[in-house]
């Protein structure tokens, strides 16, 4: 019962078969030289209807940091929500490959609303002495496991772009949310109003396949530049873009992130019928946050179910724990059984 | 005929045989907090013979400026010679990271010579406004394709130490050297007075597996926040330490690196049966450096040989050039085939 | 009536004769071998009754960033209050020089409470992922007028340091502080637990003398080093150590911070008096916030009062402004003046 | 008899007395938003006959650090001879600020020949790795005490322009170099293609005074951010703004230069009627290198002169040392007397 986290699974066959052809192919050129990665630019050009730059980098923490990195001025402040991965579970990566500052903001479950956001960013100081707010960072699912709709992301990134913030997706579990919202690509990120992703393969079914995607292409050359200062232009590059091209292949990574998606809700529904423990809200991609005690969690991990317990230190009041709870946080992934699901239920 | 660069190839079937398995095998604890991380750091402790702290990462760009900046202070100077990839290849890399400037060094053929070395020391500045004298950095095998032995490492260690500079060996190609020198790991790194080495698989045989060894464990605590902060700690963690098991399991590294060299012998002794072409320098492990005319080069390449022209501004007079020549670096790697160097032959 | 902030005003008379005596002195040596800098750091030992090092800089945001970053490793964590001057208003310079991320915490007035403070600090999540937690930052007299006493300081700082964290002073107006509270420097510093504090002239009566005054003397060549690197290191560095000299000679200081806390006393009984414009809470040394209209402010302000609005976004529920009023803050300094007090309340 | 260095002095009278009325003024807006500082940038928009942005700093390390910044993406790469101040007396500072990478490049006495330099930037591998070339600095008076006419600069600047180079000039001793070419501030700077200059006025007579100037005002707004995040940004800003004007006013600035380089001149030929005491070259400005042994100068040493040893690292071969012999340099500054220059005398 592995739910601690998708980046826990392995990776799926067809993206297992590609590392293998790869990895036997004829010598290449180094540093993404090579016309798998050619072709992987208009494959991401294809998938969003638009010409877009695409950086392979080895990790989700390099993808945000130089992302942000791609869009802020050393002196620039970027705006995330208090409890966002780019302001908690970073190390202060963002801070560094970029200089500038975070301004971590509160947002109901990580959605801003965009009224309130467009107060807090009027009531923020503005100038010389506190920096030129440059990005508006946001994830999507986040880590509350919710998925921003189009119009939501529409909304807020009017409020920011009349702010004068560019638009940053966290898209880490992009897939997932893709899956759940059943739109395009395009419509769930430029067309929204995204400047620069963080596309995210590994949670969704990669060993390794992280991407900087740039929805103005002017962008590349920069990115270029600061992923290779930032030790990120990985020299058998193939291993990446091979792990994306069959990963997209077909609809593949969308058919991966259904069945997560899919094993989710069979997951909520189970803690749903069960005493002692309730969902916090209802999960909408592949992560459910269920209120429950410590007790009672630790008599499940003893039972072999793997979770993690959640900060509630930004909860809003109504979404606050009751006396004796805690938030605990289940994760389905691309590898998640029927069996993991009835014997968490046996278990329950 | 690949010659360009031992990052063309692929890599061999025992290391996708352990990437495949780790893709396939059940979920796992992420970020290097698994079984076979474990195991890796007590097999790595092994081979070198004394606890070691071993960190990977995903690129020797990573590997080089993490291990830098793990042994100077922000305000530090390293030493390096001046042609050496650290110097000259990793887009300001080690100084981004490090914080520390780079003083870079003439050497003949990359190889401080140790009384050379100490009156160099002796007449760079010192004090405030220079820095504090951190690290001297060397590579072996070098960017001149040349093999520290121990008794070299150990004469300019000694330099460095006496200068209260700590010691950085850049082992991309590590294995190419070992396999040369016939020595143990211990006798080419710490016993010779290296503190901190980049371990580099993915030149010899792996997809990608690059790592920092620390011969002093306390600095692994040091190293793995630096690393996690650059973006460097690989989630699906296994990917790498996989590699490494299956490269390093039963001296099939060495066995890569031997036939490797053994390629470079065949081609040197090649080419130094051609006319118009001659050997800059006898190898010692997988590259070869010669001299030739740019348009005989150019008939090669256009015949399907791939190599690269190299930089001459740092040879010494002897090593110099002649009049029409350029100088040109071809090396080979475990993929290397005899057709290829027979194709070469015939070509010549 | 300049109430906008005490960096507005000039130098008190003893100081500018120091600085045209050094200006006028035979040449001595140059950034800060000479005696005078020498005899600072005995004099800042004496008035702290223990041995510390002292290490002039050029402006308030540097002492800050520079005490940071001498605390902290690169990949640390900062905790400091939302609305402190580090947090807002350096435009990036701690995040900058020290590398390390900002966590901003809510507390009321600037000001924590011990257990408030102990269970935010356990509320952070700890561990590789999020930086290793550094140093505690606190301001007094603080963004909003207040000063810490010794007491309070002692509580905060225990919680502090059992969560490892090493504690800095901003104390760009150490001086008021002191005048108000009637204690000695070691009292309201080391004695209470800070390690490295901020210690301000300029807004007290000199034209640019800031310093790092670090508790623990080993630091001292460490932040020499940082300060050469961030171009902190004044060449004729008399220029500022000559009005540190002039300035606490005598208690001079504390006469001009006890007349700057006076005229803020009268001011603010003056305020008392008046319709329409009410003391946010009551000063403590010299600075004032009121509470009034725009309208009432910008007639002030017509008539000839400088004096500045102040963001209220994290002012607790109960300290609030009430419907129709905005936050203003008025300073008075060395140089405020009987006729400027007087002025204003002819004017209210 | 100073001569270690210019920056040993004080201050002119003049300025010391415009310090004087600036401490003494009435309370003006901080961080140089006062009319001095408005001021200023028009006086320098008319000495330099064109409008240009005016960025006063602390120090002449800051200047240079940040005027590069303000030229260079962080992945550049500043080309400096290899022994310039900005390469080897600022601690790492121009690579902390500008995050770019430092290339030591020999030049004769410090400076370029312009086809040297051309060959040796085509020699400069270029793209990805090895980041991109985007500074040169040179120094006029430069470290050797040469001044660079405008046709010299010209012609290096037409290199660096057709490498796509941006020029700074570091100009810590501009005075000095304008008084010994007779030609306009223009003539020395932009109108022979430099974009970005540091201009010194502490060495010339202030206490302080330091600015960055840049040519193309667009400039104004990014460095401001870069000056107020380096911690620059001095308060009570008038400080310098102040001194500049005094310093400027009248031509003060070119007198005192004159002044200091006609001491220099007449210790230079005190010196070339000397035995054992040998000129190295012909000064230009107000700095003099001479060789004579180790003994010779601690003798005149001992008896009251002050002054430094010099690197004869990079010294061509027909500038070395002959045996027995080390290098000095002797600066005179706008304080030096015609006694010091007799006392030398008779010591010789």
């Amino acid at each position: 019962m592995f739910f601690a986290s998708d980046n826990w699974a392995g990776a799926s066959e067809p993206v297992l078969a590609a590392v293998l052809a790869a990895g036997r192919a004829a010598p290449v050129p180094a540093y993404g030289a090579d016309d798998l990665t050619r072709r992987l630019e208009t494959r991401f050009s294809e998938l969003f209807e638009r010409e877009v730059a695409v950086l392979p980098v080895a990790t989700g923490t390099a993808a945000n940091a130089l992302s942000i990195t791609a869009l802020t001025p050393p002196w620039g402040a970027v705006v995330a929500h208090e409890e966002s991965h780019l302001a908690i579970d970073e190390c202060g990566a963002p801070e560094f490959f970029s200089g500038a500052r975070l301004l971590r903001l509160p947002a109901r479950r990580g959605k801003f609303e965009p009224a309130e956001l467009a107060r807090r960013l009027a009531e923020l100081p503005r100038g010389l002495h506190h920096g030129e707010r440059s990005v508006l960072s946001i994830t999507s699912p986040n880590e509350y496991g919710l998925v921003w709709s189009p119009d939501e992301i529409s909304a807020v990134a009017a409020v920011a772009k009349a702010d004068g913030l560019a638009v940053h997706l966290d898209g880490a579990r992009f897939a997932n949310g893709l899956a759940a919202l059943g739109c395009t690509p395009a419509e769930a990120t430029w067309k929204a109003g995204v400047d620069v992703m963080s596309f995210g393969g590994t949670k969704g079914g990669c060993l390794m396949a992280e991407a900087i995607v740039a929805f103005d292409p002017a962008l590349r050359e920069k990115i270029a530049y600061l992923r290779k200062r930032a030790g990120q232009l990985v020299s058998k590059h193939r291993l990446i873009t091979a792990q994306f091209e069959a990963w997209l292949d077909g609809g593949h990574w969308l058919e991966l992130a259904r069945h997560a998606n899919a094993m989710a809700a069979r997951l909520a529904a189970v803690i749903d019928r069960a005493a002692d423990v309730r969902l916090a809200w209802a999960p909408q991609a592949n992560e459910i946050f269920v209120f429950m005690s410590a007790e009672r969690a630790a008599r499940l991990q003893a039972a072999g179910a793997h979770f993690h317990d959640w900060s509630t230190a930004a909860l809003a009041p109504e979404d606050a724990p009751r006396d004796g709870e805690k938030l605990w946080r289940l994760v389905t992934s691309f590898a998640t059984t029927n069996a993991e699901i009835e014997a968490f239920a046996a278990l329950l």
